[in-house]
């Protein structure tokens, strides 16, 4: 049985999210737009869905190839994906290997101060509520998540940072920080979601020291399809001998 | 051999500390004023150092008594307690057993929703930074604490919230949240320290409804002076039932 792409499901601010044929799985179409403050500044980037789509496709794929499953499923053509439908766990979670963005503006420490264990946060995902950073017990007494499933989000969490730093250390990129989501699945598993991709990752180039990032776009630095397309340059070099 | 007061150490807004002759002893004159938003205004409220120099001398010794230890040594005369001296973990330990505060603000709760467990919040006290909210690897990234301490101070914060919420059900009163801080002794141990009094607990009258508490000023809803007598009234009644 081939799968269809059925009915829209969610219009998001970086892809399109369609039911399929088979209700276990989504139709994910990457889309050529970047998005800043919260979706209040949008602008038309060519090859970006493209270039995510292909970045996030081969990370996902080493990922599972190296023990942490997750919802990737196929990429189907430039823009499409299909994944594995779960029920998503409303937090962001950000690990982080050295002080930026937020962090480093809260607690005034020095841009890139990197940490001896890597810093983890949870944001919880509402609009309404403007995305506010959130602890464990809050977590939990606002039922968002249960302990149990906060602990494994955390396992699940360090081994994708720990295996994020080893690829992008071949590409002679350092990882500072990261967001992933996790959903739970019809058994009640905690299963790495959503995608890892230049725009949900903070990577600086080592050599030069530049953002290959989506902070290309929020701060003006450069062509953010030149940036993102040489990060795929790069992952696919390692990724590509790794077959 | 006598303490006697030496030089002052620190003005805070409720409490000035002054070193004595023991150099593990501190002398706290609790003051006759009320600050709120951060200090920007403060009003010179009669009687208030009093009241809560009594206050917090009968629950620490209460808690003492129930094998929480603490910092409490002695209270002196109306304005003045000697506590033991130690080394200020800069963290405001916040429990909360119901929804209030910036807690209800900023996850649009209603009013004293209450939890199933008490949620726990970590302030970072810093003027500077504006004591920002901050979770355990934070914590331990910035070495404001080890995870050691942290589970410590956690361990304790919920001994002292059991204790308070029966003495202060006794006094027909919910105990809706509170703010604790706690010193490491000179031998690294964790000791709960400062003040526990309505300047830094949340109380609601069981039957009127009414806040017992510093909201009564921070909101212009009365007479603080009155509000923390019955406070103190009613604590003593229960309290000098004990002994
Ligand atoms: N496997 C999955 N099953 C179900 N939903 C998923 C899955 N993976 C990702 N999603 C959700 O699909 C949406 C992806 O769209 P996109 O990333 O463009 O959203 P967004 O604009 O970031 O908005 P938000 O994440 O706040 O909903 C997100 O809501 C994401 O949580
Ligand atoms: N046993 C103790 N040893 C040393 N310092 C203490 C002890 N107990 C309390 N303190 C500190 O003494 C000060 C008490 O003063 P006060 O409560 O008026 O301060 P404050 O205005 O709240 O300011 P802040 O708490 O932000 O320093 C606080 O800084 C508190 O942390
Ligand atoms: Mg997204
Ligand atoms: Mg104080």
């Amino acid at each position: 049985m081939t799968i269809e792409k059925g009915d829209l499901l969610y219009t998001g601010k970086a892809k399109m999210m369609y039911q399929t044929t088979d209700p276990d799985v989504l139709w994910v179409d990457y889309l050529d737009q970047a998005t800043a403050l919260n979706g209040k500044r949008k602008v038309a980037i060519d090859q970006k869905g493209l270039l995510n789509n292909r970045i996030s496709s081969l990370i996902f794929k080493d990922l599972a190839q190296h023990g942490i499953a997750n919802h990737f499923i196929d990429q189907l053509s430039e823009h499409v994906q299909l994944v594995r439908r779960v029920n998503m766990i409303p937090l962001e979670t950000v690990v982080r290997n050295a002080a930026s963005g937020s962090f480093e503006r809260k607690f005034n420490v020095p841009h890139l101060t990197s940490f001896a264990t890597p810093v983890m946060e949870f944001f919880y995902k509402s609009d309404d509520l403007d995305d506010p950073f959130i602890n464990d017990s809050q977590i939990t007494a606002l039922k968002i998540a249960t302990p149990e499933v906060l602990a494994e989000m955390r396992r699940q969490a360090l081994l994708v940072n720990d295996r994020l730093q080893t690829i992008f250390n071949e590409m002679t990129i350092e990882l500072v920080d990261f967001k992933i989501e996790f959903g739970l699945t019809s058994t009640g598993h905690v299963l790495l979601a959503d995608e890892i991709s230049p725009d949900s990752c903070r990577l600086v180039d080592k050599k030069t020291k530049k953002s290959l990032d989506k902070d290309v776009f929020r701060h003006d630095l450069g062509d953010l399809t030149t940036v993102y397309q040489e990060v795929l340059n790069r992952l696919t070099a390692v990724e590509g001998s790794q077959a």
